[in-house]
């Protein structure tokens, strides 16, 4: 198997794995259970929440776990909009956000608020511009992703944190569900507010996230209940989930400092592979992107057939982002940065972990050629 | 190790835990992905909902997985209201239900809803007529749970849905956190519309619930995004969460059938040893109680004093509910009971689980007795 849709989830590190499993046969009671044996889970709670937040630069009290990429961005949103609705209701955010972001500011339309939604260039940045332009007396959130996790793009997220930095009634949300342990973000030098991360993106396990909140922001609960996480976010906590991701994280950092220079490697070859082949158009653009994803289209193929043709050879990989796909719509992304319909509907993304290897891109390479060619073939056969 | 705190949480089972780790090592594709490994992913979590909605003889398409009990019932209070708000904004539940939907109904009131909550006899147990009257026009939903987490009283559930039979606008849900594989439900049959469910309180895995919604009713999400799971709960699924919630429901099922004379045994038991006890009151009602809480005070002691005598000798107990008893709250269900301040504060809760022992039982009991009669002499000799 070559898996190269790390954007869409990754493997479970075997060392967060066993730390799952430990917590879940030893540490089990509830960390709410004022007995000793629910103190231990609570202090490894603790202990997972400090290192968190050391390996973030900010402070244990800042870091508040979720379920996942898709709650802190909701919680983040949401919360914002309902805890300072008084002050304003107006939001800025991207065209090229995650649905999770997408979605959440518009599920907050029916109650007032107006959303501006900022573009990108053909490169797919955002123009600082833009969002200067669109920033008024009540906007209360600004929500930027810091890498896109369609076509891999660096959003100049100091720079927006600069923009806002004298004006402390507008948040700063950054999305980093993808950037984290690839892009390097220095959270309270960038005046971010607020900030989402997944475990399942970076080796952990699935069913466990955080919210970056900075201290002296308030959110309004989308979960409430018995106050757990500080009262932002209620639920019986998931300890193994929580000790799993601290580890996941201290690995994956780790992983960056030694493998970084590999992984930018291998994705220099595939993307020169990649421009060798016929009809191929890449659109990861070479500034200002993620060393672990590399998007590109196939004229004339439809992404779907690529991706079902490379299957057969146990070679896995995505058309756009994999909740996208299955709604077989094509990369919002794509269509943003000015590419054509067609080619958006013909497009695939590689995404590498650090422990893909030089010889898988090679046997992908050599594989997306022979399908390009075979089906070439048929296609003129077929006419 | 005697462990007497499972309502707060429960032991994985080794099984839902291996299942857990195997869908971690090898199904680890995100299910949404279109390749066959995510496929694979996606055909594990349909197989769940139907093995789920079998257990709960419902259909696979009314069953939503969630992050746990907490989730669901906010889902299902906030989800209910949010999207039949046009229809009226009038909420009935009871006093005694579980932080996450007392919070739940509260955090409704700003958006005009206002809330009827309904009291208990000294059993615990909710006066049909109450809900009878407190009935309007304007009533879109009642949530009454259907095992209390602090006493164990049933509710009358059968008898709230027949009352609600002839009423298709007022939605009714139950919290069945506590009930599930202790007492059977019959959704179908006792007119539920939305039903929460808890992993861990079942010796599945924390980090995962679910949320029966009767086929016909519609929520509004909480978390929106990727539009995973009918679009009601966005977010990568926790495929190895749910495929172990699936078997621990299993397991747990089969278990009540096997067990339940034994735990009701002990259950018995213990009533019988703690009613021969100096200074103890039994709170538990003898009928309409589920077969693994029993609720006691011991009159004059602190009930965290007495959970921290009973932990040096490895006995684990909580005084109300996990959650509440951190806040160091006295039991809100023992007031409404009408039970006096003093004695809620002394209140402990031993709550049993199908793998409890008669041993531990009798283990528990002697300790206790020791407990009481030293703490005694010790608060006599300090006077
Ligand atoms: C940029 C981005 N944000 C948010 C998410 C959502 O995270 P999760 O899958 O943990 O819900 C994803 C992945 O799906 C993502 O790529
Ligand atoms: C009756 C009841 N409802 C809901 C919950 C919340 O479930 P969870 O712990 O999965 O968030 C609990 C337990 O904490 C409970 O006992």
């Amino acid at each position: 198997m070559i898996y190269l849709d790390n954007s869409a989830t990754t493997k479970p590190y075997k060392e967060a794995l066993h730390t799952f499993m430990k917590v879940n046969e030893t540490l089990y009671a509830n960390p709410s259970s004022i007995h000793s044996f629910g103190g231990k889970a609570d202090d490894l709670i603790k202990r997972s929440r400090e290192q968190v937040a050391d390996l973030l630069g900010v402070e244990g009290s800042e870091v508040f776990f979720t379920s996942g990429g898709t709650e802190s961005n909701n919680l983040a949103v949401k919360g914002t909009a309902m805890q300072y609705k008084n002050r304003g209701r107006h939001i800025i955010t991207s065209r090229i956000e995650h649905p999770s972001v997408k979605k959440a500011v518009e599920d907050l339309e029916p109650f007032g608020f107006s959303i501006t939604y900022v573009g990108v260039d053909e490169d797919g940045r955002i123009d600082l511009k833009e969002i200067e332009d669109a920033l008024r007396d009540d906007t209360i959130l600004v929500s930027v992703m810091h890498v896109n996790n369609e076509v891999g793009t660096i959003q100049p997220i100091r720079e927006i944190g600069e923009l806002l930095k004298d004006r402390p009634k507008t948040l700063f949300h950054v999305d980093a569900v993808q950037a984290c342990g690839k892009i390097p973000l220095d959270l309270h030098g960038a005046g971010v507010d607020l900030c989402s991360l997944s475990s399942h993106k970076i080796h952990g396990i699935k069913g466990t996230g955080a919210l970056y909140v900075r201290s002296g922001v308030r959110l309004s609960p989308l979960l409430s209940g018995g106050e757990q996480e500080g009262s932002l976010r209620s639920g019986t906590e998931n300890t193994g989930g929580i000790a799993a991701f601290a580890k996941a994280l201290r690995m994956h950092l780790k992983e960056r400092e030694e493998s970084l220079p590999v992984m930018q490697e291998i994705q220099g070859f595939i993307r020169d592979g990649l421009s060798k082949l016929p009809y191929v158009t890449v659109h990861t653009p070479e500034i200002n992107a993620a060393p672990h994803i590399l998007n590109f289209s196939i004229e004339g193929f439809k992404g779907e057939v690529m991706v079902h043709s490379l299957d057969q050879h146990g070679i896995y990989l995505s058309t756009t982002s994999a909740c996208s796909s299955r709604q077989h719509k094509p990369s919002e992304t794509l269509l943003a940065m000015g590419v054509s319909d067609m080619r958006a509907n013909s497009s695939l993304r590689v995404s590498l972990s650090y422990h893909t290897t030089m010889q898988e891109a090679r046997m992908f390479l050599e594989t997306l050629e022979r399908e390009i060619r075979s089906l070439m073939k048929t296609m003129r056969r077929s006419r």
